[in-house]
């Protein structure tokens, strides 16, 4: 993983189920928030992308869960590229507690995707911010 | 109320919250099942709406509640029109369980928008189409 | 409104919806993101009163939108007390951006229930709390 | 795959986020949906497991993506066994349209809990409704 970026977020109550943990597919949204920060350290906030006529698509996402998390906790999402290829990009992602306690770690894959929706290949404006995080 | 319609829907898992009821946002959600099933029997499907460049944003929404559902729960959502202004449409709502006892209710008030998100006059052809509604 | 709070959070992607802004089901957890800030900000985080038998079960709630909000924006969430009475406490909230202009501002009527989901009396140890709030 | 089953859904529209198509962490939601039609079709509804005191946690989840769902869109969700082992039990899905074009597929991996959130391993009864799964 290179590049690995951290922020917090505090779990809202929306968020639980009634197993009174998160709800699992919540995780895809922490990963999400951990990808927009990910991208705004690189210098190109994700709606600057979009602004630019560029989607970002999953295509691929993968969750393995170890802990539950509860309302009003607090996580940290640690976001890295594992890498960066002319039609897709991985990220790689870890939801903690803030005592570094493992709750989640997954990836997700993503296509470039243009207003039409058709996968285009990584122009090189965003290729070259991908190379950047190290 | 005019032209009140009915739709079924199911409670998902992941409409709950760690009080073991459905999340009280969802209701919002459950309002859109009902109009967006409204609009379907009005012989104009609320995507077909935005694809002619209307967008009927909220610009109010009220909930009571009265019971509280439950996971895998059949509901039964209950939406009419009560009136149909130049910039503003105000539908109810009335979600129950089969036997008809009441879970919440409340409407929701719409403005038409158009594709810069700016308010504009309800179009006649949508105007008319909300008259029908009896 | 007594012992206004505020709180600021990014709007995440998975709150947007296809009109390109945070759908309005949305501004119920933004509030309810205040909620959790006012009561820690009184020394009783809501956890805390949950694990003690008490939840506030949301039995009204309001929201007026004024403005959209979009993905990635920092918005600033208010709270305070409107009142709260036997069996009911009412919050307001208004949801800003940074600069202070109003997205939206509503409340919500909580009732406490205990374990069972029965209403019961506001507990002393609860009103005490909430009357600390100017 | 085992005892597949299937269930239509119609996209809800706080379902799809600003890319005009279905979120992708709605997909786990779909599976959900098709994991309850899959138990009650075995004669034993989820709900009825977790009153008897077992709840089925998601310790892993996969989805591959083919295509983007829309609003209003009907989509079939096709459910069926992998495994079912002494602590976890693994379900795939398909979620398609309704000419059998497929969106996504994916898994999930459940494993056993008790109240106390501490995996157990399953159940007699419960591995025996899994077995009847053909």
């Amino acid at each position: 993983m290179k590049g690995v970026c951290e922020i917090r977020e505090r779990i809202r109550y929306a968020d639980t189920d009634q197993m009174g943990v998160v709800h699992h597919a919540k995780y895809l949204e922490y990963f999400e928030i951990g990808r927009t920060e990910f991208m705004r350290r690189l210098g190109m906030p994700y709606s600057e992308v979009e602004k630019r006529g560029i989607f970002l698509a999953i295509i691929e996402a993968y969750v393995k869960y170890h802990k539950s998390a509860k309302y009003d906790n607090t996580i940290v999402i640690q976001t890295g590229l594992k890498e960066a290829g002319r039609v897709k990009v991985r990220l790689d992602y870890k939801v903690c507690y803030e005592d570094g306690s493992v709750l989640a770690e997954g990836y997700t894959v993503l296509a470039p995707v243009n207003r039409e929706g058709k996968v285009v290949r990584l122009p090189d404006w965003l290729r070259r911010i991908f190379e950047e995080a190290r």
